[in-house]
């Protein structure tokens, strides 16, 4: 084991406390319980001395009646007309937008994670399997007295307004349509949150043998640095390299009107 | 000023050193300069020592063209028929749309930026910057040799399929519709915007004040501590964190969904 400084020995003890705190507590989500697609995701952070989580949707296909203030971004008195975390069919939505009196939207809202850290350098680990794995509107978020978060996030949605005041704006054919497109985005999602859970799996191996080598750790292992390029394990890691390669290229190609004064290096 | 370890002394060399780097080189992006509704805001930071832009768009309404496989998730060869920065009237979008042959997709992306910082607490103010001005899915990123980056993002976006194979799917009133819808979150954009701007005044005078009382500073601004709440400032921040709240009670309104295992206090 490493030497700790007293500040460090602080940090961890408080961290355990905030995590046997957070665990205890009931699930105050509409669901109250953990996506089934991300449980086993869930159970290997919480596993870990220096991760919890602290809040989780496997993805979904939601329904949203938005009121009927028109034109309207920040929606009062909104309600949910259908929330499914499977695949969707017309006739479900087609039943649910009956019910809309206001602007409807039917939303996918991707996969996202929150995950409180120990330190700074766990976060960084887990934000290199959260790129890795395609996520790249993830983020680390340093808080009060040091809490430290991952919000693990794609840039991978579907929003689409459905009906203005009560009225249905698009033809059934349309929305049978769009619900291939949100099925196949959901199935795209699922395979992401593999890929996560994959690449957690080796990132924490990793951990683990730099762990039972402080000096190897020391050497390799220094602050700011992104694991994937520590230990490349080109042989292990190789074909989701090259998905994800092909992925950022094709979102770059969303976004070449982007003003990229210039992107630093090894970014 | 405050005295500083040889090793933060190399740090901030080495970010000057990368910041003359990145503003002397051209920039990159299609369009060849940063858009006018942020040019005062990169103006801005780029004229404090602790940061610099390395990319930004203003937010804006683009008709892509996603090939012709169908219900791909990852489209190759996607080509982009419309993009502007400006509201956005029917007919342009149907003109564009002439031009389809695959799956033609309309978006509304809102603004990005992304901020290189000197040190993780520069990061952390703007963060909390980003988070005060509606931005809620901002998020620091730590890279290798110590680079650390804010990505400014919103929530706030919109992206509806239009055509499949070349076959246009809704109605022109659909998209007449859907243009409204658009444009207003447009424009909500810009409001943000000018939020994100005002707010970040407020905090680099805050910092400046700080930096000319040492003691103070020391005092208040340990690491770790999000600026808001060291010097909340009631008089002149009420109204705009009255704004966001009702801004995130109605986000939140969206969410209730997700597995809150428990969010910690203060995060």
């Amino acid at each position: 084991m490493q030497t700790q400084s007293p500040s460090s020995v602080d940090r961890s003890a408080e961290f355990r406390r905030w995590k046997a705190q957070s665990l205890s507590k009931a699930d105050l989500s509409r669901k109250g319980s953990v996506d089934e697609d991300v449980v086993e995701l869930v159970q290997v952070l919480n596993a870990q001395e220096q991760f919890f989580t602290t809040s989780s949707c496997a993805g979904r296909i939601l329904l949203r009646d938005g009121g009927i203030n028109g034109f309207e971004v920040q929606k009062q008195n909104c309600c949910w007309l259908l929330v499914t975390h499977k695949p969707c069919v017309k006739d479900d939505v087609i039943v649910a937008l009956k019910k809309a009196n206001g602007d409807a939207v039917l939303k996918f809202e991707p996969f996202v994670l929150h995950v409180q850290c120990r330190q700074l350098q766990d976060a960084q680990i887990l934000h290199s399997v959260a790129i890795d794995s395609g996520f790249r509107n993830s983020g680390i978020t340093v808080g009060k007295r040091g809490k430290t978060m991952l919000a693990v996030r794609s840039t991978h949605g579907l929003e689409v307004p459905l009906s203005h005041k009560g009225k249905l704006m698009v033809t059934e054919e349309y929305i049978d349509f769009l619900l291939n497109v949100a099925n196949q985005k959901m199935e795209e999602n699922k395979k992401r949150i593999g890929r996560f859970y994959n690449c957690l799996q080796r990132a924490l191996e990793r951990e683990a043998i730099s762990n039972s080598h402080p000096k190897i750790k020391e050497k390799n292992n220094p602050s700011y640095t992104h694991k994937k390029k520590r230990n490349p394990e080109k042989a292990h890691g190789k074909s989701i390299t090259e998905e994800n390669n092909k992925e950022l290229e094709n979102d770059d190609d969303d976004n070449p009107g982007i003003n990229v004064a210039i992107f630093p290096e090894d970014y």
